[in-house]
């Protein structure tokens, strides 16, 4: 086999291996050995486990590489930048790509946990830095919490107005929630909401 | 065939209707012809679509009931209500029908258009309605966002510390971003967030 061979026998042993052992739990040396080649040659082909990963699934681009652009990016947007982001990812032929990886995800326990892995070990380390540092790890899951449906009800199930909504009304309309995520207070009781502008229900405590 | 066949024919002959002609485009004269039944009978054995379709998916509550009830409830504090209502017909059975329901419309394009129909006609209606009149139906897509990647990120993908945090950790984390979506002001600039306490990244502009 030439060398479009041994690659294609290396992706085809990481999204195996990936998938039973998961993003943590495969190791570069595994799947090299499943393909029957030399460690030393993944790592020339691929470079990262994370771009070995960013291959095997096909991704349009590699999370932590791309987040690093937004996080050195003007912090005083950031959260908006965040938005445009994610949805910017699945216009340019993600949804596809996502579609595959969550139709994966929803059927197949191990590719749920490869996927889990692989957020927590790229997106959501990163997310968290950016974070306060209270709290870092469940605000970074609370961003993703956001982005994830944001995705899913743009984009697979469609639901409208947020599935023809423009890029900048999402990211005027998300922003803030992702802001809050980041840096706001996580524990505020809902009777003196702090963000809301309009009294709209009345006080009736 | 006895009552308990006849019924099993109809939800079989709804499960198609509703998968091939969507929420909407299905009639209960349509699925009662499928099944070789009179409408009417139909009608006496499950009520309205919504109910025949709860049947039909085996869904745990008829959602606009369910929700009835939350939006009846003190409104002071609905939006932690909605948080809390949908984490708890997760927890309670609901996830292996999420699942189910989640991996048909990640894999059937009729699914998809089925369950965003159903969605809208049912949930994202009584949502609307108690949301601020300007933008409602955005807002109530919105609030569907966060309540979907919620149950994804929690239930499914099972991202920490998401997936062990308390259901009052959650509601008080994600309460305010859903009486936001439903009541605040959505087109506000992120240089200005009424909702931020901390400054973190300090004012660059």
């Amino acid at each position: 086999v030439g060398e479009s061979g041994t690659k294609d026998a290396i992706l085809e042993s990481a999204r195996s291996r990936f998938a039973e052992y998961g993003y943590d739990g495969a190791s570069i040396r595994g799947i090299a050995a499943d393909a029957g080649v030399d460690p030393a040659l993944v790592h020339h082909f691929f470079g990262t486990k994370e771009k070995l990963l960013v291959a095997a699934m096909r991704l349009p681009a590699v999370p932590s590489e791309l987040l690093q652009d937004v996080v050195g990016s003007s912090t005083d947007r950031l959260s908006e930048m965040i938005v445009r982001t994610a949805l910017g990812l699945w216009e340019v032929g993600a949804r596809d790509t996502a579609l595959a990886l969550l139709r994966w995800a929803v059927t197949n326990e191990g590719a749920a946990r490869m996927l889990r892995e692989f957020l927590a070990d790229t997106i959501l380390r990163l997310v968290a830095s950016v974070a306060e540092p209270t709290d870092a790890e469940l605000r970074a899951s609370l961003v993703a919490s956001q982005i994830v449906g944001l995705g899913i009800t743009r984009f697979i199930l469609r639901i409208e107005p947020i599935a023809s909504a423009s890029v900048d009304q999402l990211a005027q309309a998300i922003g803030p929630t992702i802001q809050r995520y980041l840096t706001g207070n996580l524990r505020e009781q809902s009777s003196n909401h702090s963000s809301i502008g309009i009294d709209w229900y009345g006080s009736e405590e």
